[in-house]
């Protein structure tokens, strides 16, 4: 299915949290705002089944009647990721055991996803909850559990069911699991399934990177579960979501090690996201960009923000002007809803501090006002900027697998793989080149001219190989240090690194050192790096030996000086650059710079703080955003186009645009 | 009963925990030093029940006599802060669990004060040590427990007394409760007492805070009955007292939060702290003085000092003179008694390097002899410094509750409730302006010209409706930010903030942000601020909109410019001062000067490092304190007085004096 | 037995690991670099016994026939320091329980030592083990265990042998024990042995010393029980070692707390160590240095370096030429093996990134070629730098109780037991000044002109006292502050401190402080500190009063200004210093090399980067290394000697050395 071309604009609702009944006051401010959808339902288990097996689904259907008479849509969340406290003391089984440990009852998200004992209940909350409100005509979509991970479930059942996973995946050989492990390392060797121990104790990455790959998977399989059950009640012009987050520091931050969102993208009628992000002078909207790019990827289509903050904690509070263009940055990503978290701030609880569209006292205010003009230009656009195509041509493979692989092994005390995959995707953001993410499974290489690839630490042989034959046939690749290191399940290649990936990167290394102790510097060789002035490298730098590659940057150590830093390569029709250490911000702009015009990939010449984005909308329109991520008016000429949609001006014949402080322009040129 | 006009000096003394009998050498050196009071007894519960139902007190009554014998007074302590091992063996759950945690037996204050077992067992060793000694014409007094605490004391029992108390305080409905304190949120609801979850786990800030509450109240209870249990055998001329500790950031900080004074001191006959503080050049006695306002404040009269650092750790070990002016420090804010922690230095155990007056080689050393210089001054100068009357016009309102509820939910990742009450404090002290220290339940509003509000997060409709009256009165308060925000069990409220004080204040706010993450500085408007150099902001600034109030300081981010700071207001007769976010000591220091100066709180004209203190002695005469808190000399002038007592010499015609470095003088002036 | 004139150079290898059968070619690798050892077995035990009492030793067999083969001679391990999973699962008491908890099967060294059960199958697998291999001709030696420690142990049945342990001590005297380690404070008293308290809640440092003492005693006993064991199997010219490893900073760095190394070597027939340490711009040798000479000094004869690293982790790859450096330095320490681990990275599990000397590519590289060249080399010089005699007129007396009560009682929050050790330890070094290092129960103090001793904070009156007459019979004492202050149990004296040594010293003090909170410094009074530059004083200061001693330096805060902060003294025939704080590196050095200039210890005239060693050979001739620490060349001159032998010249008559960045020098004079 595919939702109609209406900007969603709304935001979660909690009736069941308000310290008075005012749903009428607050529909009317909602109304007043242009709010067309509201997101309810998800942890309030506690409310509707309020004690077993007795159910008062009363201030539910309040909420969904009084929406529908206000023409708001209502999403549906199944009440699952909160459970209630007499779930927990009847069966204490279900709350996770986390390493050894049992959680306490009181937060959310600390249940045992796995466990029969909580699937039966959130069966049975399900199908009472989402049977009593299929019928009613105000639900639009609905929302499977929330922000699901595994919580490090690791309980002795859940040892049981990994061992069987196990065995099942080597045919029960041991001597096989013991030999691509290698579990004779500190005598760790299992010759019997009988001995097999807790993997809470384990020191070996292999098995223990399978058995976050396993506890992945219990997610996708438990989100799956509840989007067959839902299934059976949705009406078929309605869609199923769930809200995925990304991984977290302080903010969305890269890729998500405890759920693997692509293939749970592959269990959804739409993919839903929440992005939180700095705000006021540390906005810069790269992480609504990558967020909104994954979720995009995921089924190759528009995208659900779930969540988003609207006043959230005291550091997250905008400058005026900033949440309107957060909204337009989302949109332009391809989202069609902007949704906040959340209409009122709470009174009690944890998150007291993590304030709403509304503070505490329910009152208008300067946020209220913005999200209000928002939505009204919202609602007047909504025809040109809704279901919007989007093209790129470039695409970032990204790994769960590494990613693991990489905690395993860290190339560093401060930094992790998150923050090379975000040094890359944050230089193809500023640079307004247009990216795809997706990972190893879902990955159609043909569709792209360049495949961005940071630390590709664990892959199989077969993709490897399937990356070279890409290059080979014309594709392009920038692979980052430690990438063709290991194989699948982390057993390091013993072939001469970087293992696979050499015969299209015409490069090897024997040894790789830290640059830091010495205070080894990038030395350039390539013109486009000579007047770089940052040449400081972090964490980890391999001694490059180019066979048919050609040097870009060396380093600065005596010692060292005779190895390669970064180099490019031609392969068959195509090409790779291999960056061998972890370069500054600046070297990394110049070279990814210079090498996407090498080999032609479109981009704008306009960069950040002036963000371009641009998709076809359903008239076949082309639509162009220009975001200005700054606290200074911007000029931007060559503007191509013949109406700026939100003041509804035809562009000048100077071809020019004016852009406030964080303000927005969407340029349509009629097809 | 009152202290006779004797001032107190002396020690805490362990004959028990001697490497060999030196009790005769010990009483010499006291006696020498003018020694006439000793602290015995806590912790000792090991020697005097040696095994369950065995008792000798050989040592105690050696010491008694030979107190006694020397014309020492005795303060006896009861044994119970300190269990035995045979009875730790015996029953394990007199052990405290904290957070699902019993703890080992070693350190002391690790039992849990809510078990009947321990009740038991500790009301036979007080019964048979008190009965015992209670006849002794030695003792002036006794001490209940030692620096008690709740110890986080959460097993189930404690759990299912405050589920108990819960069900009480809301009459059996938990709908009010799940309403009150928003349980609704993260499916939190609790339908039925059975259901009752551990509040270990909790994440609700009221369920919490009312935990720590309830805690607390064990405390108070837990002494309370010792109070009884002691009364049973004490004389009418002796006193039962109690050792209070204060908030620890290594030093004494502020208000305790595992205990709650204010309600203990109701039954006590004298309060009793101790006061440890920074030494040598970070010796600047803040901590003497407000430890001693909330003590003296407590009962309203003297106080004794019953712990207090001679040598202690190597950071804490004074300069010459330093230990004498602190003792004149304690008096100087009403203390009755200074009392050293301790005696001798330990040879074996955790304290074997917080030294006593006496390093572990017995001899006389320093320190030693500035304890005899200053016992044989105090010995002269008693009649004239005892039981003196002190007179405050300022207060200030401290709250356990809103600490707590600071704590729940923190304003900053560095500083706490206690940062913005010693901010506040301290200029106070600064400026030689004697407060008060109170809380919400004890304060009687109206002896007092400015009540000083540090934070007040916490507090009930009642109380608040109390303050604006107090002001429309004529009454004064100085506010701080975030304070009136939540109700007494930390709900938020829904009303305009500050809540209720927004009448009194003439101010209100919408939202809040972090100065920090923007560099957004103060920018005075009011002339008592133009020549301020440091107008840094920390944590957390609400952007005030003024109604009725006055502006003294707006924000320099050109964001949030149109919002005020820092605000003052008329209302009715009274006035207020609503600081809105946390300057520097240089900002807070020239609004609380000019402010004090404004409402006409009487101050003298020296500032730290001298600080002056003054009081009323028996004989009706004023009796001014001259401290000089710096390393070097200081001139007073314009003294008013006719003689300077430890001198002993008149006041010269010049009104002048001069004070060495860490000197001390006393001038009397006849009434 | 004494090992032949060969210097064994080698490295671990574990066939077992291998990820592909490569024996034959590693085999062939190693006789290209002239290996000649492998150490071979430990932490196999799984592969060998795959199931409980089910053996299979062919692997075992295959690398000794092969090895024998190519003439490589073998060390074998036994494998215990690793157990199989089967055994932790069978007996799950078999896995340490430390401070209350068992820790999850995984780790390597996770097993309790004192386990009947554990120790049951240990013997078991060692007599297979050694049994199945004792009479193949290729093994020289055996080593037991792995870098034993005490794992924390300290289980029930733990507690109850080290309540014996005390009973035995003290002869049942509860009153004694009681007394000794002062329980009476804090109620801590034990009046039944039926009530003894786990000690790991105990807060008594003489208890938790003693326990820690136990701890270490039960790592000697099992390293006992394990000699004795193998001993029944080995022939007369095979030895007995083990692997010491030492205290821990991230890499090799003083005394190691939990192993009593001096014990242990008691029982060994060669001490066995690992190094690891600094690398490239941080390499200095100083830990090859003071890891020798305490393995020297165990046996007084040479010792074997049982592991140093090759290319480790990244901050550890050496620059070109280090490697053979380094293998020198081991040599010039007296080391008769110097073996690497290991022999080929691993590529599974938690030391993947401790590298090898091959990668995981096992192709040669810069690494193996120098391995290659110094094997060379080696092979040429081992007659005569074999079995090396090695002369020292000082000894560092090093302390395992001593470091556990600084441990108990720090004096800093940075700083240790091990900083004082090395502060001095490097000063000597870098005089190349020879020193042994040994402890209290294995000093022979009149081979020694000079004893340095490193905060000997706990020690016994008789010790005190035989290092008190030594230096009246002509010895020479350099004691650091906090040295003498207690008793060996830990209890401080009840003399003037520093106790007994006072004597020898001459001086003494009342008290001591923290110089940093005040910027105490270094205020010099001696001619040899008039111009050092770095007067800073860390952590602790001792206010000393000379009794007879000379003062070199005093503190700058007028206040503390009449104390002494360095003081020497002559008492008798003999000398000591008195180190009263903790100067910087460049007063250490200044007063050092002053102090041995006027005892007339023998020292060269080359200083640190030049390092310089000599000794005996078996020819009697002597043998003077020359090590270029330091990234450029050196000239030495005045070179007493016939000729080099590394390059075969004769000394030129100019008596000159050139010395290329981290090159060596071997000068041999003919006796």
């Amino acid at each position: 299915m595919q939702l109609k071309n209406e900007i969603l604009y709304g935001t979660a609702y909690y009736y069941e949290y308000l310290p008075y009944d005012r749903l009428n006051e607050d529909i009317k401010m909602m109304k007043d705002a242009n709010v067309n959808v509201v997101r309810i339902g998800e942890s309030t288990w506690s409310t509707y089944e309020y004690q077993d097996g007795k159910f008062d689904f009363s201030k539910l259907d309040k909420v969904l009647d009084a929406m529908y008479a206000a023409n708001i849509h209502v999403i549906v969340g199944t009440p699952t990721y909160a459970i209630p406290a007499w779930l927990a003391k009847e069966y204490p089984e279900v709350m996770v055991e986390n390493n050894g440990v049992r959680t306490l009852y009181g937060e959310r998200q600390k249940m045992d996803i796995s466990s029969p004992v909580f699937r039966t209940y959130a069966e049975r909350i399900i199908r009472k909850m989402i049977g009593h409100v299929c019928n009613h005509p105000g639900i639009i979509g609905y929302q499977i559990d929330n922000e699901t991970h595994h919580y490090g479930t690791s309980s002795e059942n859940v040892q049981k069911a990994f061992q069987n996973y196990l065995r099942n995946k080597f045919n029960g050989d041991l001597n096989k699991l013991n030999h691509e492990y290698g579990l004779s390392y500190w005598s760790n060797e299992i010759n019997s399934w009988d001995d097999f121990p807790s993997v809470n104790g384990s020191i070996n990455g292999s098995l223990n990177a399978e058995f976050e790959k396993f506890q992945r998977n219990l997610v996708t399989e438990y989100l799956k579960w509840q989007y067959d059950l839902v299934s059976e009640y949705k009406k078929n012009d309605q869609f199923i979501t769930h809200n995925l987050d990304f991984g977290w520091k302080g903010y969305s931050y890269g890729v998500r090690a405890e759920a693997d969102h692509f293939d749970i993208d592959d269990n959804l009628d739409y993919v839903g996201i929440d992005v939180y992000h700095p705000a006021r002078t540390l906005l810069t909207g790269a992480e609504a960009s990558f967020a909104g790019d994954e979720a995009r990827t995921g089924k190759n289509k528009s995208y659900l923000v779930i969540e988003t903050q609207a006043q959230a904690y005291r550091h997250q509070v905008p400058y005026p002007g900033q949440l309107r263009l957060n909204a337009y940055s989302h949109i332009a990503s391809g989202a069609q809803m902007v949704e906040y978290w959340h209409w009122h701030s709470i009174h009690n609880s944890y998150e007291t501090y993590w304030k709403g569209i509304l503070s505490h006292d329910f009152k208008p205010n300067p946020v209220y006002y913005e999200v209000a003009k928002t939505g009204k230009e919202l609602k007047k656009l909504s025809p040109e900027i809704s279901n919007l195509k989007i093209n790129s041509e470039v695409a970032f493979l990204v790994s769960n697998q590494s990613l693991t692989g990489v905690d395993q092994f860290p190339f560093s005390d401060k930094r992790d793989y998150n923050d090379v995959y975000r040094a890359l995707y944050d230089e193809f953001y500023k640079l307004n080149v247009r990216t795809d993410i997706t990972d190893e499974k879902h990955i159609q290489l043909n569709k792209y001219k360049l495949i961005v690839v940071p630390m590709l630490y664990a892959a199989s042989d077969e993709f490897l190989k399937q990356l070279n034959e890409y290059v080979k046939n014309g594709g392009n690749i920038i692979y980052t240090f430690r990438s063709g290191f290991a194989k699948d399940d982390l057993k390091v290649r013993t072939t001469v690194q970087p293992g696979i990936i050499t015969e299209a990167c015409g490069v090897h290394y024997e040894m790789f050192v830290n640059p830091e102790q010495d205070d080894c510097k990038l030395a350039p060789v390539s013109s486009e790096l000579k007047d770089v002035t940052d040449l400081q490298l972090h964490d980890w730098i391999e001694l490059l030996i180019p066979d048919s590659a050609k040097v870009l940057a060396k380093y600065s150590d005596p010692n060292w000086s005779k190895y390669a830093a970064i180099t490019q390569n031609k392969f068959g029709k195509g090409s790779t650059m291999y960056i061998g250490c972890f370069p500054s911000s600046e070297v990394l702009h110049k070279i990814i710079q210079s090498y996407v015009d090498k080999i032609q990939i479109t981009r704008p010449s306009e960069k950040f703080p002036i963000i371009v984005k641009n998709a076809i909308n359903s008239a076949g329109d082309t639509i162009e955003f220009y975001l200005n991520f700054s606290s200074t008016s911007q000029k931007i000429k060559n503007i191509e186009g013949d109406v700026e949609l939100i003041s509804g001006q035809n562009i000048s014949s100077q071809h020019e645009l004016s852009l406030a402080a964080w303000d927005v322009a969407i340029v349509k040129k009629i097809s």
